[in-house]
């Protein structure tokens, strides 16, 4: 930076911004390689036609309404329809512009500087770099499949920070087919988490945008469901209808949800309304649900793909998980591997993948990675895990 | 509040986020009344058949990439036709989910807890609140038509902040059609304070969504052509297209775009796709210019109606700006009066405004109020204009 602007930042700038994976979503031309890189839907999910004839609809249904400013909250006919679909009522719904800002807006309604945030090791990058613009201090756990060894280490993290005389804010927690592990939590593990937060007196923000796209498995019941005073839950309509819309929700006892409607207020005083009344139409038609049900085929087809090409391609001591859904599986090669080093050489070679460090709070994870596979043609997933297993 | 909440929120939103006009547009349907609170544009200038045409080309011009996640930055296309329109090159151009995104995502890069934010007062509200939500220290100076008082004004303030040791991060100002009062700056006046920021080296914000709204006159050179490094220019599609779309952009020095960018990727990551390409279409083919030029003279109309009412039917000891462009006028009552205690009696009598108090930092200008002429027909205009004068 020239010294012209070195004094004019905010701290937060200096200091507690990082976008670690900037360079890769900036500068690759993500169509152009092999990319197991974002997590973005496949194209062949949009539903083009139906898309453009609801549009159409909703011009002659709402006229110039479509594109004037509307409510804070959301329009309400989105609202509704969210409303029915989360089981919750109308009070309890703010519609966000994206989930981004749902964990954004979260955060800067809760926290204050050096709060503390617990969440899994490894998180969503995304989430960990909003918290860090706020100055939280996060705190990661690792998953251990033993219950009671979980809890234990969520309770030895509670008891260092009271010893610190901090207080924790939320438990940030993707429970369905998590970004990135692709692994989600059992019944009994959520259960566990709200029983922390019950006793220790903290809320809970519930990350869960895959929480539709399930391939195997039964539904299991979000953890806002165990305890809807504490519990906010975030839902997305960027991977079952399509991210260029940039629009979410938020659902949250209305007292929550008040703090949120006036941040919001200055933030972007409404989200974007032509794009909420074509969601609204979208889920009250069925159509949305009937899309749904393709892109579950689809993405199932491409996990199976993956997790085959895996088995076949990947050498000795590398391992994966195997997640009933999502965008998403995690790679974990032999220690020493850093992952971070490789990707230089992987890109030049034509395969793009993210660092697992950059998900883990404490910078640790160097020897994994995380592999989307919801993007790519079945061929190009083919290929690619070809290309990248010759280089490991 | 309950106690259960009581110590889970930030202090920013226990003591900093104010939202005092929150009422007004939570309970008010605006259609139902007199409303010459909101700064809406009236919806006879969204152009829907011609929208809806450009809704289906975008889909077959760009496809499934309408729909897809895009850049932070916002899309190419569109970029390149901001910056054709600003006369700057693409490297200083972000689009915004809004430009109320643009302000809070200014003050978010540049404030530190405690920093000064220059004003003039009144000022924007929506900025107001905004900057307290960062724990600005808000300044505002009022406007003096002797340019050499004025500027002893700025500078007095300007002693004053470095006498306390605090550090000026920019001045906030909206050169044309100012929100609420609807008066411009003078070309003096900008290079006047353009010349102040120079010297006490602080950045300007410059907030110009109404700029392109002028009925008479000439356009004056914007703070940002005065000094491209030092200034950043925010601008909006809200009044010139249609607030639905919720898009803007800032010009800016890359260096600070780049901070910008880093902060949006965990705001919202990318602002709506979709809107983006239409808004882009709607600039290249022309059609944009040619809605404005229809714009314009609706709104000019409203304006000499509402100018030629109020002098006939205002009592004595009301005083009003008359703008050049934009989308309001500010009122001034006999010393004495309260806009806010007078709102509930306006509103039961179904007449709407904003109080002017609401818009100065000191919370100063109670006999003031902000009137719309954009949102309303001629018709509504001139019998709310008749009711607003009777309860007066």
């Amino acid at each position: 930076m020239s010294g012209f602007y070195a004094d004019k930042f905010s701290e937060d700038v200096g200091s507690f911004f990082r976008s670690p994976v900037r360079e890769i979503f900036k500068k690759v031309d993500l169509n152009a390689i092999y990319s197991f890189a974002g997590g973005y839907p496949s194209a062949e999910t949009f539903p083009m036609e139906e898309i453009r004839r609801t549009m159409s609809e909703v011009i002659d249904k709402y006229g110039s309404k479509a594109f004037q400013y509307g409510a804070t909250q959301g329009v309400p006919e989105l609202r509704e329809e969210v409303a029915k679909r989360c089981g919750v009522t109308v009070d309890r719904v703010q519609i966000t512009s994206s989930s981004q800002q749902g964990i954004d807006v979260c955060t800067r309604v809760l926290v204050n500087p050096g709060d503390v945030i617990l969440t899994s090791s490894p998180s969503y990058l995304g989430a960990l770099q909003s918290f860090r613009s706020y100055r939280a201090d996060i705190r990661g756990v690792k998953h251990n499949p033993d219950l009671e060894a979980f809890k234990q280490s969520y309770e030895a993290v509670i008891e260092q920070v009271k010893t610190e005389g901090k207080q924790i804010k939320f438990l940030y927690m993707i429970p369905d087919f998590q970004n990135p592990s692709g692994e989600s939590l059992t019944l009994e593990e959520r259960k566990m988490l709200v029983g922390l937060a019950q006793k220790h007196d903290f809320l809970i923000v519930e990350d869960s945008p895959y929480r539709e796209l399930r391939y195997e498995g039964e539904h299991i019941p979000t953890m806002y469901s165990l305890d809807p005073d504490r519990v906010i839950h975030l839902g997305s309509f960027s991977k079952i209808f399509a991210p260029g819309f940039r629009l979410g929700w938020a659902i949250a006892h209305p007292e929550i949800l008040d703090k949120i409607y006036v941040c919001k207020q200055s933030l972007d005083l409404c989200p974007p309304i032509f794009d909420q009344y074509v969601a609204a139409e979208f889920l009250a038609s069925g159509r949305l649900d009937e899309n749904l049900l393709k892109s579950i085929e689809l993405y199932k087809g491409k996990r199976d793909l993956l997790l085959g090409l895996l088995e076949e391609h990947m050498p000795e001591g590398v391992t994966w998980t195997h997640p009933e859904g999502g965008l998403f599986l995690f790679l974990t090669m032999p220690e020493g591997f850093d992952a971070v080093k490789f990707y230089d050489k992987a890109l030049d070679a034509g395969v793009a993948y993210v660092a697992g460090e950059f998900f883990h709070p404490d910078g640790s994870g160097k020897n994994t990675m995380r592999m989307n596979f919801s993007f790519m043609s079945p061929q190009k997933i083919t290929e690619g895990v070809k290309l990248l297993a010759t280089l490991l």
